[in-house]
């Protein structure tokens, strides 16, 4: 399993490289997700014409597709910037926000994942379990157990996929070739910020972007970060509306030693 | 008149029960909104392809039509969900966003409220009277004392469509049926905070949906949390900048004393 | 050069008239826009619909224009309220953000400057050079000292355009008729919040609202605010997410004393 101190390797490889990383993401979560990658030290880049989806990919380190407020226009943008990325061999971050909501949603992912095979999905437990219902090859999500119902799904869709998949929630899950990784940290308060589910997309996007391949890593890292920053931040806030302010803030001022001290890692057996 | 603990109780019922609240509103506030809906213990979905709209009504508690940053897309998308919010019989507030401003949003709050009867129409002074003379059958708004002016407006507007109409400003005045509740919160410095306006409309919605059919004590009762929330923000904050996160956190930790102790109302002779 | 005292004029000027200035800006952006133009008093408007461009501008003092997350539909939306500004003798500003990042981006910036000529335009040094090398006709900016060529860039856009230009930096330039004047204001933190820059354009349409045509003076007026109320913010941040809201509590409560002891002018000679 990795190590805390090859994890923190990671976030300096982001503030170092400040890499790019292009979102087609949604209106609710946008400023914040630029904020955090700031933070984070990679450099953001929004942007959905279609007519500049390849120039965009170009010169990105990462892609992060986020379905939050879809509609036909964006899903082409998608679509095309997908095609650039797997052209050039770019990692692709899928965060497919309320799959299982409607029907179109789902409809879209399936057109998602057919055109290329992202580095990354992530998602919470109930998207996980609607993708794997949708998308994934392998049925037989059927256990009683709701969180290992989150896993037999992961599996399923990263199964089928060649992915990372990663369960957002109280631990978070990353998945990947029949090895599961746990990150238990965060904070329930981090519920009630709107969109800290796409603000750990996109940066799972940026450590993708300096990650040579490894997006497992990548995933676990980005989880780490965001868990981390949101204790600290949890620490000093009186409610949801602080949190917002103290985790940019604490994004931006992690340090080696809060970092190593404060993440928790632990291996799960595959189903 | 309805009394603070009875307001308290519908406080209590939103806690209890999240509701679901599809949003169509605009860029600018979305964030906020989402976060304040979150805050005060609802569930905000925020979509507009036109494709999902069905669904997305179909499992939401409210829906909430703001028309801030419309265009021919999103009118469309509106359109449909108030379709089938009718068809469900579920309540749906509009938020008449700069009404008067063009006559492209005339036009359209004409169209909106030909497609169906809002549970509340919540405005400031000058958008609920340009409502009334764009599309209110009672004519004869010519007082020259603007508040009273835009009460009777409010009331003309409430009659044509059988609707709660929501008068924001130093006083807020919720209306309907010939009977007028003032609620006196809230602090001058919300004003200087983008959105606040949409914030209560949205906050409407979470209220209408646990509400059984009581709208008008929705309606008292958001603009009684809002103004509350705003009041305890405000003395707190060194400028609208803290305002903003301050009163996300007071939404948060509203508490049954505060709310009973500050809470203003008053009822008012219809004219 | 003007004085810190006339500076501050500025600063009443559009307090003391509240100024309506319409936003076509990105997404990204539209809440922290909103509030910093609150914040200076302000009024702000966003809205994008083709059918209502043109009541928009009628209602405005100044149109802002900013490409950050552009598509036909919104070019079209620029290009009906730039033709109404310009018919009306509004004064408008252009943020040309990403200039340069692609080929479809630097189309875009063609197309609006034929459209008509903005009061100012603003933008960092790359998206200057950009500008320069894509839409000037004066070439020639082949100095290998960087801020000196985004000011040779700079001084070529404005001579084709007669327009003001300001290069945000360490120090920002603003650029006219063969005079460059410095504001040397700010602080390194801001560069991590994202969407300041397009702060800054939007808070220069408030100014050249009140300028009664002084438009350089305006772009420096802007841009003194905006550098002040960062420095005061950063002294009382512990990172982004705190500058983001002490930025804007600065902005409202920013004194004359503060003002004049803060900003620092200088002129330099034309290249």
């Amino acid at each position: 399993m990795i190590q805390p101190l090859q994890l923190w390797h990671k976030v300096l490889a982001v503030r170092n490289n400040a890499p790019l990383v292009h979102n087609i993401t949604n209106y609710v979560v946008m400023n914040n997700t630029a904020n955090a990658l700031l933070a984070v030290g990679a450099s953001p880049v929004m942007a959905h014409a279609h007519e500049e989806m390849e120039d965009m990919v170009n010169i990105a380190g990462a892609l992060v597709v986020n379905i939050g407020t879809l509609d036909s226009y964006w899903v082409t943008s998608m679509l095309k910037a997908i095609g650039q990325a797997q052209q050039l061999q770019k990692p692709w971050v899928l965060d497919p926000v309320g799959a299982g909501a409607s029907q179109y949603r789902n409809q879209v992912l399936h057109q998602l994942l057919q055109a290329g095979s992202p580095a990354v999905i992530r998602g919470n437990a109930s998207e996980i379990l609607s993708l794997a219902n949708t998308v994934s090859a392998t049925k037989g999500v059927d256990s009683t157990h709701s969180s290992e119902q989150a896993l037999q799904a992961a599996q399923a869709v990263s199964a089928s996929f060649n992915t990372v998949v990663c369960v957002s929630g109280e631990t978070d899950f990353i998945v990947y070739n029949n090895t599961i990784t746990g990150v238990s940290n965060g904070h329930a308060l981090m519920t009630r910020v709107t969109g800290l589910g796409c603000t750990a997309s996109a940066i799972t996007g940026a450590f993708c972007a300096v990650a040579d391949g490894h997006y497992k890593d990548a995933a676990i890292a980005a989880m780490a970060v965001m868990g981390v920053a949101g204790e600290i931040a949890a620490a000093k806030s009186d409610g949801p509306g602080s949190l917002q302010m103290h985790f940019i803030d604490a994004l931006y001022n992690l340090s080696e030693e809060a970092f190593v001290n404060h993440v928790k890692l632990s291996t799960h057996e595959s189903f």
